[in-house]
């Protein structure tokens, strides 16, 4: 993998002081990788393909993000990571630092926490993605002033990282699945559910909703608003449908959890007001004696994975350490 | 409120040993009270009409609670209570001790805390009756082997306690109130919102529902069972349809939360297996890779409050000792 070139992003916002580490967010098509100074700089940035190899990609994306590190190491002998922090999607059981599972990626049970502390000889926290980049909203971001708050990703599919008294709460891997509520009595979703709300209001949908309406061919939601917003009934219907099954489901999570707040990132959140306005609007018009959560749009950006991961490195770093004090210390101090 | 008969209720399991403590748990009609010994033994158990004064009813309360406390004192003058537990319906503000607003009684933003602790001149703690009854499940019953599990009260209304990685998620007081949750276009349910779970699948709405479609005048959910067991299509056609409703809220609980457990308790898990497995079939036909909760009745039974009164009372108690003793002593140890 480290024939292909690395493309650069544009770096995000600094963590703050702490120890040098590497992050890798790992998606479905491309895996950001970065490298974090002491001083919280994201010295370097960059983006490869998601090696597929079928069975054997587990083993394969340890690779890449090795190959990745090695190349860190050899530009900037300087910063020395102390901890890595790895985050990839699908069903991820934080604990046990395994991928259970992923949608078109092909491990099953890969043991992806160890096998990278093998390949890149540190510590490493890992996690899920959607959690990775909610815990960088909650500390660093929009989440940030609030204890119970969700942060929820609508692109490609929705998904959230749920926060209860300040507590990312992930139910083995498998809480913030919103994305596949039935909130409809269609269409089919990919999970082979029913009405999903992914299936109904993710960016993807809304595209996919749209061009099955008309027989057009547009490329994503964002050309489906404002095919809307100038006129075409059409496409108003299907976002209009889109932001009432977001209303509903979100009720929901507001009538079990009452929430202080609830963070919108991913694709969709860039329709601004288009989104949050009538989202707003529609969910006010359910609710009644609940608790109303201020809907925020996200704040970090698309680095937010590469963030999440940077603090949970840096956080598996200082646990590092704590572990290496002799208990006597304690007990002296 | 002293000249009032005290009706005594079946003793419930015993809490094990403790600081002795009070118990009380307010209903909109009655008002449990308990006398719990050193040994976890509920020493005397009765009920009181719970007091209706308008404006004046958390006043009320606090008076008839502490004539219970005054009479428990002179029947049992070797049980001294070192603090007590106060449960109430409505929004509860757990943290803040005051009871902020409950239907059908009469009070707004009520200090019960502070009030009961100067009518009673013990440590109180106070909490919701949903949540109290809930931790009693969560500690001594169904709910124990549990770390993340949810606990639902479906009766007159439905409402439910959350206990995440083993900690109770309060939301301020508003969490757990999926019994207002939409799972349907109608009835109009009492809270203002259209087709909430509890106006559709509550042991109450279903006697409704079934009156308001037939002229019939039965009193609770039970019968309507008998009468769908029997063959009556319209109570099938109710029963079914609340089960669908439960099956559908659920359903979207497990999305967000994945618990690894629901327990149901209150009037309508009553009816057993004619509940928990057709709601169990219709749970699994609607979930797909989600993590299936264990479906269990509750295992306290209707003295549940109390037990979960007496609990917090407990806590409190030891609590107060701790913050009792002198700072240099936690130095010196």
């Amino acid at each position: 993998m480290t024939a292909e070139p690395l493309t650069p992003l544009p770096a995000a916002a600094p963590l703050g002081d702490g120890a040098p580490v590497l992050a890798f967010d790992v998606g479905g098509t491309d895996t950001k990788a970065a490298l974090v100074d002491a001083a919280g700089r994201l010295v370097q940035v960059v983006r490869i393909p998601t090696p597929h190899a079928g069975d054997a990609t587990g083993d394969a994306v340890v690779a890449a993000i090795a190959a990745v590190a090695e190349r860190f190491r050899a530009e900037h002998p300087g910063v020395v990571p102390q901890a890595a922090g790895l985050l990839v999607p699908g069903h991820v059981d934080d604990d046990a630092g395994v991928g259970i599972f992923a949608e078109n990626l092909g491990w099953r049970d890969f043991p992806f926490r160890d096998r990278a502390e093998a390949a890149l000889g540190v510590p490493v926290a890992f996690s899920h993605d959607v959690r990775g980049a909610g815990e960088a909203e909650h500390r660093l971001g929009a989440a940030a002033p609030y204890r119970d708050v969700v942060v929820m990703a609508i692109g490609t599919g929705i998904a959230g990282a749920i926060f209860l008294d300040g507590r990312l709460h992930t139910g083995g891997g498998l809480a913030g699945e919103m994305g596949h509520s039935r909130v409809a009595d269609g269409p089919l979703c990919a999970c082979g559910g029913i009405g999903c709300l992914e299936a109904v209001a993710s960016a993807a949908a809304i595209a996919r909703r749209y061009n099955a309406l008309t027989g057009a061919d547009v490329p994503g939601a964002r050309e489906v608003l404002a095919l809307a917003q100038s006129g075409d009934e059409a496409a108003r219907a299907v976002w209009d449908s889109a932001v009432d099954a977001l209303a509903l489901d979100l009720s929901h999570t507001v009538a079990l959890l009452a929430p202080e707040a609830v963070v919108i990132g991913g694709g969709l959140a860039q329709a601004g007001p288009a989104l949050f306005e009538p989202l707003a609007e529609k969910l006010d018009a359910i609710l009644t004696f609940h608790r109303r959560p201020v809907l925020l749009p996200a704040s970090i950006g698309e680095n937010a994975g590469l963030i999440g991961a940077a603090l949970r490195a840096r956080d598996r770093s200082a646990g590092s350490a704590a572990r290496s004090v002799e208990p006597s210390a304690e007990v002296a101090s």
